[in-house]
């Protein structure tokens, strides 16, 4: 594994947004695995989902407890197989883990951005994970994989690039965010302004983070990613063992142990992410609508040489095997290769980033097809 | 209609909680409409949901914009005709509009209760209706019907008094909450204490409620009472007529159709709803587990004599159609008289609120039977 960070772009050349809006440089933070061969015709782009980071395998030190986020689908012999491929991870523009965004100094102010970081779409993400490519010198990439909002990204390029990439592989994912989906999104983000130490994004020199706030937004956001199902499997109505009967959650520990986890979950969150960041980022998923931008979703996928593989999850409901099998049958007929998959899990929209045997053989027979 | 008000228990003869702590005198808001037979046979008492109330039918002046919340469901003619029927609705114990609950004043302080207010559970609530039904005069009920929170009521109702009423009619609803519902409480719960305003529940004497909490609580649980396809008929992913593109709902008016509604929905529920009731009633709600009560369903069940109609809806995803088979399947094999019907509803958990029609078919038809 290897850590990098690189500025693209410049003052000079800044990238266009999709706003009009100009940004320039924009630094990016991304880590390989494997090796690119001679030809580098054997890079695979991972594009991250809604919170995570370029951090995607391994670990940085012996000490570390946790390894990369999907580092069981990463390595040699797995799912991505870094004897074979050469796989890249960038975070994503607007991000708060070492790309630009709001959390990053303005050249102008020379103060953080915060609320004054340009808005910026899924669109303007590819663009800078385009140039990042470009900076390694891939012409064409072996394939591009995401899940949820990594997804929409594999979609976009797609359209913006159609000739660059092989592979397109979406998982979990969809062509738009069901008006379900934005509902959420919105209220996380009222949980952010609510939060008095939000101020209205200017919380970054008082060391009072909106902490209360983000954590509410990831909790709302986590039961999305849960199904009904693994919910009652993982916490049924289970009382937490210490408890007394009869009680709030302001005045004890919390009762049930699917709202111990819920406030876990958030409270680690907060540890790891910028507020305005994810305001940014849900903002970016909202508004993606990939056959508004480009006139139809066929037409969006018209040009396109890449085969798909197109994963939905049997207990999703943020994003439905439904909306898959739209994006499915938009493909089929324009003529394209696709594969389908329906994958069963328990486990809702996170079964993308836990289901790793299942996700490990399906990628592994398609991406073969490439060696036949 | 009739609007009255009512004193049961006594500080001497309290109503003992399920927690064990003692209430009274307890002050009951109650309506009712039509006439009380000479037999005191023809009551009907309907259970309100969560943020209901006692107004479920007529309006107090001609000038009032809106009816009771169920207006079209009972009248002459209407699916609880009052030409046959003396309907009653009680506003619950632990409400805020007109019963002893956290806004009333504590004969012991002389303040409103606030948090101080008595941990309820949906046993407290159905023995405080009963009472009222005692002090009515009548013995037994033709019916007790209700949706949601008022369906959990009817099914306590059952258990703890199985004589005591002729039908049973459940709507949208279960013998317990989801994990899932139980983790939407929770988040909307920490919506409310998070505001600054909240103040452990002490906000009466300031002149400021912590609105946007509880409009945040009220936004989240909304999303739950409607269906995907409601909400993307509804308002699918159409922008407000006069937005800017790329902005963030604090910068100017939301954007999608979806943000903005459920943002007047939140404002215009905390002009009606009290935070402290809110905390109360969820609470109540995600403790109510009628199997864990009476020591399993079976038993909660077998001692009744009532006829049972339990509906469900197609859509509803908050209290499924799989929760209310289970309850018809422990109810038959209890040998009951049980009818059980799924109705086809694009609008989710609120169906039982607006498809009028449909249930005025089915619950006369269902009541009809007594008089054959």
């Amino acid at each position: 594994m290897t850590a990098q960070s690189v500025n693209l772009f410049s003052a000079e050349q800044p990238l266009v947004l999709a706003s009009g809006e100009k940004l320039g440089p924009i630094q990016v933070a991304f880590e390989t695995y494997g090796t690119l061969s001679p030809e580098k015709d054997n890079a695979i782009f991972i594009c991250h989902a809604l919170t995570g980071d370029a951090h995607a395998a391994g670990k940085y030190s012996l000490e570390d407890v946790k390894a990369g986020w999907w580092d069981a689908f990463i390595g040699p012999g797995r799912g991505l197989d870094t004897e074979k491929y050469f796989v890249i991870c960038a975070n994503v523009l607007g991000g708060c883990t070492g790309t630009t965004g709001p959390t990053s100094i303005s050249p102008l102010t020379g103060k953080r951005y915060g609320l004054n970081f340009p808005f910026i779409t899924i669109e303007d993400m590819v663009r800078v994970h385009r140039a990042l490519v470009a900076h390694l010198g891939i012409e064409k990439l072996a394939a591009v994989i995401g899940g949820s909002l990594g997804g929409m990204q594999v979609l976009e390029w797609v359209a913006q690039a159609p000739e660059a990439l092989q592979n397109a592989i979406v998982l979990a994912s969809a062509a738009q965010l069901s008006a379900q989906g934005i509902a959420f999104n919105t209220v996380g983000r009222r949980a952010i302004y609510a939060d008095p130490n939000f101020k209205n994004g200017e919380y970054y020199h008082d060391g009072e983070v909106p902490r209360y706030g983000l954590a509410l937004a990831r909790m709302i956001a986590h039961i999305t990613y849960l199904s009904e199902s693994s919910i009652e499997m993982k916490f049924g109505r289970k009382l937490q063992d210490d408890s007394d009967q009869f009680a709030f959650e302001l005045q004890q520990e919390t009762e049930f142990q699917i709202e111990s986890y819920l406030h876990y979950q958030g409270k680690r969150f907060v540890e790891r992410f910028d507020a305005n960041s994810y305001l940014y980022l849900t903002r970016a998923m909202d508004y993606f609508d990939l056959a508004a931008r480009y006139g139809g979703l066929e037409t969006a996928l018209k040009e396109t040489t890449a085969r798909f593989l197109i994963a939905s999850y049997t207990t999703d409901w943020l994003f439905t095997s439904a909306q898959s099998r739209e994006l499915v049958s938009t493909l089929i007929s324009n003529g394209k290769h696709v594969s389908f998959c329906e994958l069963e899990s328990p486990f809702g929209h996170d079964a993308f980033l836990l289901e790793i045997d299942q996700l490990t053989q399906l990628v592994r027979a398609f991406l073969q097809v490439d060696e036949l």
